[in-house]
């Protein structure tokens, strides 16, 4: 009961020694990248830099306790931080207290509802963001977040959150664009590129071993950090150069409390705080899914909800921003062999430990080096080929996510999303509206019943038998009776109707009552009504009304039942596939 | 083709002397009902009685040259007389000219809205309007009605327009009731409700054949009205009495012209509109196909809308009100013989002519004759044993009818029909997220493959063999993943897991990256993953994507084929019941 709870139980009374070592190493690794990474997605949240480090720390400690994925790493991740410098931006101006403020309401109202989904174990609500909405979205959002960073990049005030905003901002400010920055930041985005293929094959060369080799080319964000702040620092770059810079950061743990309230901003806040629990949660529980299945481990959804719930209230009283496991670190976490979330716990230390000593230093880090590290960062998220591919599959699941990502695009990463959940919710329902039915006949020579469209099969002109490929409700409860009316009226010389009820997994009252109404329509226009192949909950279900009795017709086990008892002759001769032929030939 | 869009062609060419006269004879008594429910109606909707009588005059006459059904009596009916009420009351002052040209927006609105669903046949939408809310939402309104009218019944200024306004105002106007006004609604009550059930058998034993008696009962509404009328007029209630009384009604035909436009007010009447549309076609079908099976007829959906959304424009520009299919004047209509539509039109030039002559001698009739032929109709629509009914066949269904019942009466119409409309949506989305997911087994002595919690089933604890009873898509996907992922860290000696695709008659994207991810996982555990009995569309539909050839396992025809290839000698053996006992006992 209380391992339910408090997850850390189920490892730490085992911890060993070999566990220490792999936790210590997949630390310092995932430090060393957090730190520039903290940094570059509190700017992109429009926040100050210690947001992004504070989020770090305490949110990683509660994740060490409450979390049940081993190798995810908690954190700011840049989709998060885009949303919330989107939402943030609704109700305060960038860079103002009061911006700080709604990001930290929106980390402690997405915490509190990822923590109510899971205590009420509501996480299936996740389920209904598509696999292509969240696709195109994450594509379309990386598109906006590299276009957030031009201004840095290119140091020139370009404005605007959505691509019909950025890109007339670009030209508007042709004029302003900083040549020293962009030759910076070509230079560092040059080289950040190289590095994530180009840099283990080198430092193979230079004889370190595969792995290792791995690990330190990790290091190339440390490495653009330091040479870029040196550079600035020694050439004077901030001076001469017009190089935007990091400036003063506070040095110090952060201070303990809630934000100020203000209720009216928690009421606008409320919706975009939704979706940042579900795309935070969703981003998170795919990663430490996927790695968890790797080594037969497993991972608990709603754990994993009050356990990211927890670190987002965290970050909300400790004047961070949101958090949630991140796809990158997470793998390189996973790469450098961590073994318990320990490894956590100890990023955190090293985090707070480096707030202490190392903020001075990096008074001359250029914005333009977070900028690029964003850039390079999020290129791994934008996946082209999903749209065609997936229309390729299906339209309606492609219209759902090019609609998502040019809602996303041209008019906010909010809109996108409930654009494109609106869409595949609205294209399912009408697919489920329209359900497939067959009209089926007996395959000759077999018991079989199958598709009269598909296969060569014998039917009696006097028995209509169709076969519905959906469960009966509401949206498509009127399909099946319009068919069925309509067939009535088109064939005067019915006797019976057998409904094949092989897939169909439920029949609620809507359709109930449809199936009543075929009933008594049918049995006004003389004909039978029958079921076949009716599964056992569905079976319990009809008889809790009045329809089984009232049926003019049979419940048969078996479609062949039915035929055999409608229409005897045909039916038994047609087992046999030569006395079919000759049935059907002379009639 | 012309006949697609002008049934008319259908039935006018062939139309007999006999035709003539069942058409006339039911147009005569459907008449007779008409004139005081369309004053009643109209008294309802807050409009002057004439708007409900020119509601049955071009409307209906439209629908005679559009209309598919025969029996169908177009007109101004009861639920969406409130529903106009209702939404005409949220930009105007009942009894204005504002919030009659309101009414007639309404009407227009409406109309176009059927007339476009019906030409792009979108008429599914009304699917969306689950029976249990329907039948809750006219139960509810019904109440509301009544309500409504108590007013005019008390002769007392009851006010509100939910439950929780009207109640208390009762209560503050207990000094106000009009003595009069109660004995004589008191009257007209009584006499209304045994006309119903007790005036046919009494004209039979007067010696009228049982056909025409019940045809003479259906003037009960007019002996109330003329008698009533009488009776103020030559006791001269209105003076001393304080009855209410409908006063000047203007003659001769309506004025036809758009009412003036207010772009605000027709936006807040947009989405009242689409309700109206919704609930006055469903009303409208489900009558129409109902008659129409029982005389094996069809009745064309999309015809339907096509010509009520043409008989509502037609109500709005010539100063009528919304318009639909009523149920009781369409028995009667359906009762008196009707042979074509052409008694609609028939019904319309009587009309047209009470309107020329009779309207001075309705001077005197009071407004609580009117209320009682109100409350007596709706009586009929009110049934308050569908809530337990539908409660004890599904939990989901019998909730979202309360809702709407309870919404409806404290809340409003519109409110109500949302309520339900959402909730019914939401809980058949929640079902779909949590598909019936049975593990699988071989029944000892056959090749069928049951349930392990329903049946006495083998497995090989090397074989995860589950069925999934429902469509794979998004909000689903994830479940099945979790399931398999799940069973994967709890069995570390599983070697195989098959699908059994019997109920899956679609698999979205969102599913297929599920299906891929649990392929990828269960490769990383050493486990293959096999497909089963996979329906034809379902696979044409997998072979555009790579996901079969990614497949570590096998698709096989049968569940018993894979059993036979993954687990061969237990599932040989266990075709023979002996053997398979044998078996399992030295294991």
């Amino acid at each position: 009961m209380l391992k339910r709870y408090l997850p850390i139980l189920t490892w730490l009374p085992g911890y060993s020694r070999d566990d220490l070592t792999n936790d210590a190493i997949a630390a310092a690794v995932v430090t060393i990248m957090l730190i520039p990474q903290g940094m570059a997605y509190a700017m992109l949240a429009g926040l100050p830099p210690q947001a992004g480090l504070y989020g770090a720390i305490l949110p990683l400690l509660i994740y060490a306790i409450f979390g049940t994925s081993r190798p995810l790493a908690v954190g700011p991740v840049a989709v998060v931080a885009l949303m919330t410098a989107a939402s943030a931006g609704a109700v305060a101006t960038a860079g103002s207290a009061e911006f700080h403020y709604a990001a930290l309401w929106l980390a402690l109202l997405s915490g509190a509802l990822m923590l109510l989904m899971g205590v009420f174990r509501l996480g299936f609500v996740a389920n209904f963001l598509s696999h292509p909405v969240i696709s195109g979205f994450i594509t379309a959002a990386g598109i906006l977040i590299a276009a957030s960073q031009l201004r840095h990049i290119l140091g020139a005030p370009i404005g605007g959150k959505t691509l019909p905003q950025v890109i007339p901002s670009i030209f508007t400010n042709l004029d302003s664009i900083n040549l020293v920055t962009v030759i910076l930041s070509a230079a560092l985005l040059v080289f950040l590129f190289w590095s994530r293929k180009g840099a283990a094959p080198l430092l193979q060369r230079y004889g370190f071993k595969p792995d290792m080799a791995k690990l330190l080319a990790k290091t190339a964000l440390l490495v653009a950090v330091v040479v870029s702040t040196l550079l600035t620092w020694i050439l004077g770059l901030n001076g001469w150069g017009g190089v935007a810079i990091v400036g003063d950061i506070p040095r110090g743990l952060p201070e303990f409390g809630l934000p100020p309230m203000d209720l009216g901003v928690i009421q606008i806040l409320l919706v975009p705080a939704i979706m940042i629990a579900i795309v935070g949660y969703v981003e998170s529980i795919s990663i430490a899914q996927t790695l968890a299945a790797k080594k037969r481990q497993s991972v608990n959804p709603d754990n994993e909800l009050i356990a990211l719930g927890l670190a987002n209230l965290g970050a909300g009283i400790s004047n961070a921003m949101p958090v949630t496991g991140g796809l990158s670190r997470t793998i390189v976490n996973y790469d450098a062999g961590v073994s318990t979330p320990a490894a956590g716990a100890m990023t955190a230390l090293s985090i707070g430990a480096a707030i202490m000593v190392l903020t001075p230093l990096m008074y001359y880090l250029p914005s333009a080096t977070l900028a690029a590290i964003i850039i390079v960062a999020v290129l791994t998220l934008l996946d082209f080929r999903a749209l065609p591919r997936t229309w390729a599959y299906s339209r309606a699941d492609g219209a759902a996510m090019a609609a998502t990502m040019l809602v996303t695009l041209t008019m906010g990463v909010e809109q996108g999303l409930l654009a494109g959940v609106g869409l595949s919710l609205g294209l399912f329902l009408f697919r489920t509206s329209r359900p497939h039915m067959a009209v089926v006949g007996q395959v000759a020579g077999t018991e079989h019943f199958r598709n009269v469209a598909r296969h060569k099969v014998v039917t009696d002109p006097a028995v209509f038998a169709i076969r519905v490929d959906e469960s009966l409700y509401f949206p498509n409860a009127r399909a099946l009776e319009d068919r069925i009316v309509q067939t009535l009226s088109d064939h005067p010389d019915l006797r019976h109707v057998v409904l094949q009820c092989t897939a169909v997994n439920y029949i609620d009252a809507s359709a109930l009552e449809s199936l009543e109404a075929i009933n008594t329509r049918l049995k006004d226009g003389g004909v039978t009504f029958h079921l076949s192949e009716v599964k056992g909950p569905v079976m319990d279900q009809l008889s809790r009304g009045h329809f089984l009795a009232d049926l003019t017709g049979e419940v048969f086990l078996t479609q062949f039942d039915a035929m055999a008892k409608l229409s005897p002759e045909l039916t038994r001769a047609c087992r046999s596939e030569d006395r079919c032929d000759t049935l059907l030939r002379a009639s």
